[in-house]
């Protein structure tokens, strides 16, 4: 088999450069083109500087259909105006890493399903052409599907947490869940909360209670448990470090460990990422790698289950380039296999 | 007034290096001994290197009675040890960092009240003799107090958090509470999980639940709201920063915003440290400080509550000073003013 | 004596903002007004966030003339603008933060001494009316001074590492100089370089031989030992932390280890700050205080010179308070005994 | 062409959990056994956390002779005493990470030599048996090594800074060097200087102008210049990150930038992991890649290098499987590809 071709939108932001990270070294794809309005002609390496030495691709503002499959690594908002803006060959497979395809309830919602179904009419795209690219939830849909909505990076690393439970139908109290993410999670932009001056050391909550990954989160529990209907509480942290996201998360349970431990050993036995940890984990086994590791602890009548991504890899684009993988009937691991680092 | 009369026991390690780097400075202090075996006829100056300049006390390995006051900076355990094996002036105040008097509750256990009662009848010293010292749960009570039991780091921050729903008896779902602390919190002996190599950039859960300073908690909550029954879980997490504390709480309640923020200002009114802010906190607000800053949200039915403090200050030895004042009439923020830092 | 009442210019930055963490408990010191443009109106603490609880002033757009003393906290070239647009009555001494009146030697350009005359003359400020304010060169000419040019951080922690030797005309060889410094060096305005992702964990070399403040220690040193005619090679360095400058310096040296410990001790003898320590040093021992300690090793023929201080303390707004101290015949140290911290 | 199966001495240390991280994913290896008398029976992952997932191969206390290349990871003199202990088949290769047999110097002291030839011959060694393993300065030797001494970290570092300038007869005046090193550099036990609350924001100077790495970099500097006699000054500082090495070297030289690097370029023409930048550079740049990024600068008759290299990669144990692959005759960066990270 020929190698896959693909092209990058929006090459020059963190989602990019990590795509581009993964990409130089997976043996199975050529880098058709990387699109950057503000940086054609410039090098990969001159944007992504740790690449120099490592690729000689430049960015370029030109398009061309003779790829395989696309990436958008722009904003959220912009996948959508993007695709709205040009047109692909029917053959081409996009992933999208924004927000921007995730949610299938909006086309539920009378007047977002008409907006939506108005533009995706002009496209050819419809709301539901996109599947949720989270491999341990619908990797049989990946593999046949046309597009793919990347997961978000908290929504990611909760609902590896929360799925085996909402499997067997074991969501029956409110969920309670705390996590910290790094710098990464805030994009490359410079801004106040990502000061160094202010960030080191340091550590703070946003968007507590409302974070926009909690609609991610219920629909992906409502898709295996369809009588959820308790709240989900969600405290959002940031941390003093750049790549990784930490969840503490608890319920109330019956199960005694051993149980609960079987069942998300069973829900993940084909995944090859997901591990579930008898000894205590941190975040750091993760980082810089498409890991998720999960530990389980009961306490009195509550179940506590710890899940910790790399933000930018599982949690981003190394979930991208396993979806990919997926759709093209490679080994999910392919140039996603990293590792060095722990320090 | 002539000054305090200051004697430290246990001056080497890191409660005790904050404390003198607290009381160099306290202009109605005079330090009279600072004690550590291991250590004595150094200059203080050449275990706690940056007090180079700031002082010329070394350590000695002899007691004093001259002192009013006598701080207790060793190890849990070996405070109790320490007052068994060593007798004091009756007029000699005691303020102990350890645990090992925080809990009046222990005393009521039949078997522990007895072996304690053994103890300190052999001492004079009975476990009621020493009064909690959180100055915002028991002013009156330390400024009378012979003996202060100083309370625990993440006991301060999730009390302060708290205390004024116990008062206002509003306590009525369970608690839900996740805190992280720096590496400070662990000591100074070099451990795996206080070594920079691993701590740096990483995050970790221990004894989730099962804190021991869930106890300190509880007795202070059923101090101001007698029937409170229902379960604290509590996540401590370790940073990666050295000095801090910060905790997110929420409960089920009904008052709105603007109630639950007078019922804290009201509460907090008298308190010269401990102030809530409308704007969202950070932790670095507070670090080199002795103050606590608290900030409420309100999400639907649940209340939640950010309080951030310095482990070391507040958390320790600024409240081991905080509660000398007290004792000695002085204005509770004597030697505690310090400032700059924030970055 | 009544309070020295102090004026503030350009408040909400980050030399603003810590003079604001001194004067605040600073115990001879009234704030009369702390100007700021963008922030008027608003409190203190909203902008400098850990203040809240210490200070309830707020930022004016007015002047006023009733203050004894003006520190100038704005960027450099804005001060002189901003002496050149507003002016004070003949008694109010002046402090300026930025580089603008450091340099003698500027006036001694034919072309730019004009200049400066001519707007010094529509001023009434003589280039010469600023006298450099490192009280370990100056004391004596500060303490009568009516303006300050307050030095540089680096160029506050590369003159105390070799003031000493100027002054005995050692300086006979070369200097070879590394120097780190904190991000808060680099101001506030979030850039490429203080973004927490990049800058947490890195290190990175600029201005390398060609550093702005090699002009202000070249000046000192002359002052001192008028033949100095050697290159100084300074190499620069951003360092992964917020606060701190640490100074590797040797050159080629006949004096033994003692001699040069001697000559140190007696040159700062009379320097309440600056400190010679026997035993090696690092960074943090000067972190949230006004010191600069120095440690010096002989290696063959070779001298090394160790210097730190804090880059915000004693290398801005904490030497700014020290000069107003000598200016206002207080003690050196009022306001600036701070410590705590170290972790 | 079947798989080099690789035996592991000190399997649980850093450059031992450095090599596992690389090999696991080394197409073209088995690892045959990892020995570690204290963790025999357990996990790799048990120890090496961040292999879960990766790996089930468990430590051993068991040799084996069924191995093509045995790599020591041991402390430095234990992989003397371990060649000593014990025997193996003359095919089998080895790479030894340990400073045991770097320098050749030592067999010429009289002394010395007498005490390693009676070693050696007991063992079949001879101090001249090792090669030096800097690929960059000994790449055709390394090919047909059969042992292999691996280069310190730092010595990487400044070799490849100064190594094109011996060649061309060029270092003609005093070197001058400083360096930062990450904590990863001193080893996984816990210390003081490694202890978070320490090292964390802090920075220290230790060992300056005597680290034992510079033996081996004057070695390897009178290999190609035999006339260099001039002083190497370096000074090492402890840095707060965990993984990398920057080095700023500069000397008198008469080139131009241009000619400076093309003098560069040409000596690392086939040397696929050291690159040189034409813009400034940053730690980061390098971290968890086996590669080493210089900078070149001109400033009077100054030439400034900066280099920059992973310390556990390209100064441990990435480059001893570089050299593994080239003495089995792979491709230099197989299994060396690694990437992501750079935040």
């Amino acid at each position: 088999m020929s190698n896959i071709k693909v092209g990058i939108i929006g090459g020059a932001g963190y989602t990019g450069g990590e795509l581009l990270r993964i990409l130089v070294n997976h043996q199975k794809v050529d880098i058709a083109f990387v699109h950057s309005n503000s940086n054609a002609g410039n090098l990969i390496s001159d944007v992504h500087t740790d690449l120099l030495g490592d690729t000689d691709i430049t960015f370029t503002d030109q398009l061309s259909q003779d790829i395989d499959v696309l990436f958008l690594c722009v904003g959220h908002g912009d996948a959508r105006k993007f695709l709205e803006a040009n047109s692909f060959n029917d053959n081409i497979k996009i992933i999208d890493l924004s927000q921007d395809f995730r949610l299938k309830a909006k086309s539920l919602k009378p007047k977002a399903k008409s907006d939506l179904e108005n533009q995706s009419s002009a496209l050819g795209l419809q709301p539901s052409a996109f599947i949720y690219g989270l491999p341990e939830l619908n990797k049989e849909a990946i593999k046949t599907a046309q597009n793919i909505a990347n997961p978000g990076c908290f929504a990611t690393c909760l609902q590896l947490a929360l799925l085996p439970l909402a499997k067997a139908g074991l969501l029956k109290s409110e969920v309670h869940i705390t996590a910290t993410t790094g710098s990464t999670g805030a994009g490359q932009k410079p801004t106040t909360t990502s000061h160094f001056s202010w960030r080191s050391n340091n550590l703070s909550v946003y968007k507590a209670f409302e974070h926009q990954h909690l609609n991610e989160i219920g629909e992906s529990l409502l898709q295996l448990q369809a009588d959820f209907d308790k709240e989900i509480n969600f405290i959002p942290y940031r941390g003093a470090f750049s790549r990784g996201i930490m969840a503490s998360s608890y319920i109330v349970c019956d199960l005694s460990l051993e149980e609960a431990e079987k069942l998300y050993q069973d829900f993940y036995a084909d995944a090859p990422f997901t591990h579930i940890s008898k000894e205590n984990i941190d975040l750091k086994q993760v980082v810089n790698t498409n890991k998720c590791l999960i530990h389980l602890e009961k306490h009195g009548n509550k179940l506590m289950i710890l899940s910790v991504i790399d933000n930018l890899l599982k949690g981003a684009s190394g979930q991208a380039v396993q979806n990919m993988n997926l759709m093209f009937g490679l080994d999910e691991r392919e140039g996603l296999r990293l590792k060095a680092v722990y320090f």
